[in-house]
């Protein structure tokens, strides 16, 4: 592809040396610009005529948006951090039309931090919840009696402690503090990326408390996927640690419990809701571990493949890049699996260009890996961009987990910007929504459609990555076939909602 | 390049299917990231063993460095405003070692906002200075008499005030906050790109009126010189807007007398400073005005370069980007000169993507620019950087430049890491160093050798910098090749001290 333009380039430019007429000049610039539109996700896609109307309203709206920010840079444009702005989103119509729109699949989303913060709360609401309030901490168990593990300070059921307050509304504002890193205090919104994963890890510790309880667990799941669904999200690839869930009279379960559970709520969900296609699981393990744990986690993965065949789609390694393992260390534990065992690594999500973490990236792709999460990096690597872009290798880009995680603050300078316009092969997803406050998918597109891609890109680019979802899942054919019927069954309602209400 | 790359990826990778040895899969890894070393920017240099022994030095201190922040973001990290660390740059033997490095060449850098606030402080010492405070303006003007300029207050002698006032310490840094953006007030780093530009806009306007009389202008040229001379910079390209200059009686000088002081101060510094090569002159204007502004100010750039040919460059527009005219609008003034007058255009000084700014990038390789200034956009635009690459048109990157204007905070987001690792055509420069108090290239060069090149880019980097900027200047065959043996000359005795004094 390079090659072809920079040949294009030297033709059309080089033998120019006398003044142009103006006429020929706007003929040539607009070639130029046209090639490179030409070029970015979405390029190749042909409109019909009632998508092209559709795209007119909403570029019309676009144009709107980025015009003001243009011109006023002070009031709301994506140079904050999210949190700033996060709850200005509603009033913008380009993200209502978003929201509206089919998304196909959310490939990259940590199965325990799918959930808002205000569903996490109501689970609170359950019985026999007992909670450890000690500093700033908060730890919560589901048991019989008062649990056995240890508390700085008291094991209290929850419910007492909720019924004793005078004011419900900030107790329970303080619970669902412990659910989020969402914040409006300005101070909570610059620390460095290890301060902050250490508060993002201990909101993961807090919720996974909370949802290691079998019964929670399962209605966390429905819930979650209701607002994945809600936010026309039809097929959705969780990575899972697959924890150990208890009973209320404190029996364990097995590590295989997890998947089964996630296969049993996914199918009810399925017959509840006829349109949502499924779920596919990826097996993870904290990057932390040694490589024997490594090895029996890929052991695990195997099991569950066997056991549930339809729904298994690979292996990861998860947790903050910089402070882990890198992948080559478990070289030889991964070898040995990458033949039977798909990989979907966590790759280059740091800023720390030619680190043991941004080599990640060289790893999974001489690894096979099927996508790369992240890809943060990936731009600072001509080789690696180009193995990506030649074995299609897909990168889940998670734009406002990379903001709230401390790699960047103005979304313009996301890498995204560039994959976008070079045609790489993108998938949106979210990482951790429940975490931020994010929608499952609607923020993440809105922010990349309007803060990050150009001006110029339009319905031709999110009907791409839309597509992109499901061509770049882990379904397999038939099932890509079945996903893709019903997504454009669904796009063709949007795109008559789109134009014909919208106008 | 790009073809062959991938040719080599498919190939190598492709055609792997079954686990390898440990030992093949690291000869492979190292291979691939050995040939993205390659790729960057000093990719071809070969080290001499005196170079290899200083590279040792170099890294050794590097690594230090890069490690500690990597292990602690939370101190001395370059994800911080450049004001919050600047003062601590001095702590760093790194910073050390690349402040005596000979440097070549600075090509981007604005005539009026060369000097340091210190420096321009000792200015305001001289005779007849009348200064008129108002709100939190500082109006400065020469004359024999109180100026008739209007004042919303008075008019009144600065010496008369300094000797009024009980605390000159303070009186003075009062002054000189008028003379720089620099800050270590929390709330000035985190305005909007518009603000933060009225804010530049106004001290340039203090600095423009303080050295527009003709004997301290000459003063301040001297002193510019004196301080990139200090740097180790051997060579200067200068962009100036040819401000008229009056004399203490109120006497103007017309338009050419500007370029005749540069050559004539430049001349007398040279003779002092024998292994100071010189400067040449991009004259510039405002990208506000009018075409037939434009018109005439080419007209003036071509008297400047018959009258004095060796210290002509070209021409350029200048001012902030995303407000003024984009160059498509000029296009029959531009393309009229284009065979006469060589262009050194900014372009792309920008995050709004797909804006005419932005496009700015396409105007200025299809004009045929000799480089770009800032390019900062082009990483956005796979087109216009393969045209870029191709016709071998030089990037003039101003790191400082850029984080004090508000395109990026955390500099590791900023595009140069891209540009070096693709081995495009960079040349590093300072843009306003005396506006951010910044050295004259040594800051640039440090923050940008440590905190956004890749942590194992080393001494063939800067070499290849340094080279680049000689490479690229305008001056003619014969200058380069005398520029090229001073040069190598300097580089040699730094060598020398780095390898034997720095162990
Ligand atoms: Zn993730
Ligand atoms: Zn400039």
């Amino acid at each position: 592809m390079y090659a072809a333009v920079v040949k294009y380039i030297i033709l059309t430019l080089c033998a120019q040396t006398n003044a142009w007429s103006i006429h020929d000049y706007n003929a040539e610039r607009a070639n130029l610009l046209e090639q490179e539109f030409g070029l970015q996700v979405g390029g190749n896609i042909k409109l019909s005529d009632k998508e092209n109307s559709a795209n007119n309203v909403l570029m019309r709206y676009k144009r709107q948006e980025v015009d003001e920010s243009f011109q006023n840079p002070k009031y709301f444009n994506f140079s904050r951090h999210y949190f700033t702005y996060k709850n200005d989103i509603e009033k913008s119509k380009v993200y209502h039309i978003i929201r509206k729109m089919p998304k196909g699949a959310a490939l990259h989303v940590h199965s325990s931090l799918m959930l808002s913060a205000e569903r996490l709360l109501a689970l609170t609401y359950e019985d026999h919840l007992y909670a450890c309030f000690a500093d700033d901490d908060l730890k919560l168990h589901f048991s019989a009696n008062v649990p056995q593990r240890p508390c700085h300070t008291k094991w209290q059921l929850l419910s007492v402690l909720r019924n004793e307050t005078e004011d419900i509304v900030s107790f329970d504002e303080n619970i669902k503090k412990h659910f989020t890193l969402y914040s409006q205090n300005e101070k909570d919104l610059k620390f460095d990326i290890n301060y902050v994963w250490e508060r993002f890890n201990k909101v993961c510790r807090t919720i996974k408390d909370l949802i290691a309880y079998r019964p929670v667990r399962e209605k966390f799941f429905y819930e979650a996927l209701k607002e994945f669904y809600n936010d026309k999200i039809m097929y959705i690839e969780l990575r899972s640690g697959l924890p150990i869930l208890y009973e209320l009279d404190g029996t364990l379960h097995d590590l295989t419990h997890m998947p089964r559970i996630y296969h049993r709520v996914a199918k009810r969900f399925k017959e509840d809701h006829p349109d949502f296609i499924g779920i596919k699981l990826i097996v993870t393990i904290h990057r932390a571990k040694d490589i024997n744990k490594i090895r029996k986690s890929i052991e695990i993965a195997r099991r569950i493949k066997e056991e549930l065949p339809d729904m298994f789609a690979g292996f990861d390694l998860v947790g903050q890049e910089d402070l882990g393992k890198p992948l080559v260390d478990f070289y030889p534990a991964l070898t040995e699996a990458k033949d039977d065992i798909n990989f979907y690594f966590h790759g280059g999500e740091t800023n720390w260009f030619g680190s043991s973490t941004d080599e990640n990236l060289a790893d999974a792709i001489l690894l096979g890996s099927k996508r790369i999460g992240h890809g943060y990096a990936l731009i600072k690597h001509p080789s690696l961009l180009a193995a990506v872009k030649a074995k299609d290798i897909a990168l889940e880009v998670n734009v406002i987990s990379n903001v709230v995680l401390s790699l960047v603050s103005d979304v313009r300078n996301h890498p995204l910007a560039s994959y976008l316009a070079f045609g790489m092969p993108v998938v949106l997803s979210s990482d951790d929504p429940g975490a931020w406050g994010a929608d499952p998918l609607s923020h993440d597109f809105y922010i990349s459609f309007v803060g990050i891609a150009s001006k110029r890109a339009n319905l031709r680019m999110l009907k791409q990555l839309v597509i992109n979802s499901i061509k770049y899942s882990a379904l397999n054919a038939s099932e890509k076939l079945e996903a893709f019927k019903k997504l454009f069954k669904e796009w063709d309602d949007f795109i008559e909602d789109l134009s014909t209400n919208f106008r």
